[in-house]
């Protein structure tokens, strides 16, 4: 990995080759989804259907685009015994952990006065779930569970089937085990405009959540208004805040961790130990010969993994907060006391034992997180994702009567003379 | 106004007819819209200028294009004391109902663990409040204020100034009250850009909020992800559900309070009363001719005004959820119980005194809802939009080691070999 020293220029320079990675900037697909998008809107299961012969190669028509009890079924049967009892110990964390997220409505009373908020989960969610070059039933889990938890009463799935027609097994199972009502097989921007706007097959929902490619992204970002969605995903990042008290071959092993994810991911140590830097250099070159995503780490790490070399412990959290790494390690003494003071970062993990992948998958924390910068005004995927709030305002005779002149005055401020009038017909006896 | 019977026809129809007023339905601006942001994007402060020059008629430069501390004590001088009164009023109560919304950081631990949730602030905000056709200093409190009580360091304000340079005085004095901390005269697709990608004069911020025409709407939702943005806002709506109980002139004014604001607004009574459908409409056509914005208000309610005529009260309240409209009075017997099965609403007045022109200016919660049927799935304005969650994940030795095999496990099962290796280092000896 490359070794620099952090100065304002390094730093800039590396937010800028960050950047580059958001999907924002790949607007020459933007045309393509468009097309795919007003395809599907318009032809709706006809669009879909040929979409999915020509992108996945699989024959789906209405009656084998929903997955089967069947199917579900034989996917039991086809999966690691182990897998599934791991996926069980990881449901459970997940869903204690978000289940603390629950917000109550509220009200306050005041003289002939309720203002409030009444807390609704929104009624249908989409899940997207990615097939292609990796499968991670964890991410199922991840997005499922939230909305599961939030009380949404329809969790609807999109994934990619082979040109066999079939989904692989993990997937099924862990929406499954998580409570998804209904799994289609369609993957792509196809999938997201089939949820945005509704087919013969597969239903229209109120939110779309889930990673996925460039052209998910882009679509999710096109049916952003017609439907909620949660943030547009780009690759995985980690950022490592290290001092001379951390363990170089940990702190290498979980820089690593996030680099073999794909070769747009990105890796970064800012450290305020020289001698570190230099440790962690040499253990990364070390597991990089013996890990079996060598190809894929050794380009990510060319492209995006930076060694940086801080002044002091300042300098390097102005850092951590100018980058606002989707995740965030903090291996240095104190590191409660360092934590008070990261303003922005997807998940923090404190702690020498708090390896990232262990948020990946089982603390219970949701791995669905702010890329690209975005941990500056976005948060993790969680349970604030699938409700929305409705305002409660309640007045008495007596209460507006008493503030009923200010409300016209400021109507009539405004020019709004029917807004004036509403308040006054109340009061003309 | 048209009254019709209730039927899923009618209401498939109104539905349909309402979503026409979507912003994203106006494809044909984006690319002018996308003109606009890759120019400031490229030129900053120069596309701005030009801009400003173009749609304004306004000599704006480095040198003007903030708003002086002496331009905001001039336009004290010049705003209605009455004004400025109530202006302070109405601030105390959106005030205090906000910080209602607060949340605080949490954490739970367990054996070694620690799971939480850390709650900062957003840095920088970006408001947006438009000029043309109607000055709304209510706007700007109501924009301003979730920001301040989130504890957002930097507020910035674009707005448009007049030919002359001059901005609203009312809406100076309401920014300057609710704390705004720099006030540019920019306005249009240009002001989002700017605030998005930063320019020499205006800074860059991490969130925009704030109404406009479509091409400010069309620009927040080009520059989503660069950016946070709220909800995409389309034209005002009323829906006000009452049986015979409710009084007609009330619910006539209510009515028109939201048919005025422009001819895209919609108006909408539902009923279980052929009696006061009837009553209702008498009162409309009365108020309509001594109303000072009756062309609008004429042209708004042919377009989108209804009154529906329900069976029974489940089947009114099933077609408020499915409108979802942005305002919705509840002026029925024993309202509070017809509250409990409302799901989708901006802002739920409840009662007969509860009248919705209370909500827009005065009475706390805040008047940027979500409209064109996004109340499925958005929510109004809040410090919720002003904040973000870390996640926060503590494990000691221990806690790790007695589920290190289960990750590995997990991650194996995706063929991460580089999460399974983090953990397992970690164990090693």
């Amino acid at each position: 990995m490359r070794t620099l020293k952090l100065t304002k220029d390094s730093q800039k320079n590396i937010l800028e080759s960050l950047l580059k990675r958001s999907p924002n900037n790949y607007t020459e697909y933007e045309s393509t989804v468009n097309e795919i998008i007003n395809n599907v809107k318009e032809n709706r299961d006809k669009a879909v259907f040929e979409y999915t012969k020509k992108f996945d190669k699989a024959d789906v028509d209405a009656s084998n685009i929903r997955v089967t009890e069947e199917e579900i079924k034989e996917a039991y049967e086809l999966v690691d015994e182990k897998l599934l009892a791991v996926i069980k110990k990881a449901l459970v964390n997940i869903r204690k952990y978000h289940e603390k997220q629950l917000q109550n409505s509220w009200f306050t009373t005041e003289d002939g006065i309720i203002l409030g908020q009444k807390v609704t989960p929104i009624a249908k969610a989409g899940v997207y779930v990615p097939g292609g070059k990796a499968v991670y039933p964890s991410s199922v889990l991840m997005n499922v569970l939230p909305a599961k938890v939030a009380g949404v009463e329809k969790i609807v799935m999109c994934t990619p089937c082979g040109a066999d027609g079939k989904v692989y097994p993990s997937t099924l199972v862990a929406a499954n085990e998580a409570g998804v009502d209904e799994i289609y097989k369609v993957g792509g921007a196809q999938a997201i405009a089939a949820m945005a706007f509704g087919t013969e097959s597969v239903p229209k929902v109120d939110k779309i959540v889930g990673p996925g490619n460039i052209f998910v992204a882009l679509a999710k970002k096109a049916v952003f208004g017609y439907v909620s969605i949660d943030s547009i995903a780009g690759p995985s990042e980690i950022l490592v805040l290290a001092d001379e008290t951390a363990n170089p071959r940990y702190v290498a092993a979980d820089l690593l961790s996030q680099a073999e994810h794909d070769e747009m991911a990105s890796a970064i140590l800012i450290t305020t130990s020289e001698e570190l830097a230099k440790k962690v250099s040499e253990e990364v070159d070390k597991f990089v010969e013996v890990l079996s995503r060598k190809e894929i780490i050794e380009k990510s790490l060319e492209n995006y993994g930076y060694i940086l070399v801080a002044e002091d412990m300042d300098e390097a959290i102005d850092a951590v907060n100018d980058i606002a790494s989707e995740h965030m390690e903090i291996v240095t003494r104190d590191p409660f006391s360092v934590m008070t003071k990261i303003k922005n970062a997807g998940a923090i993990f404190i702690g020498e034992y708090s390896s990232e992948p262990l948020g990946d998958y089982f603390a219970g924390p949701n791995h669905v997180l702010p890329t690209n910068g975005t941990a500056k005004f976005f948060s993790a995927l969680s349970v604030d994702d699938f409700i929305k709030k409705s305002s409660i305002i309640s007045y008495s005779r007596e209460a507006l009567e008493r503030i009923h002149t200010d409300i016209e005055q400021f109507a009539e401020c405004e020019k709004l003379t029917a807004h004036a009038n509403s308040i006054k017909v109340r009061f003309e006896d």
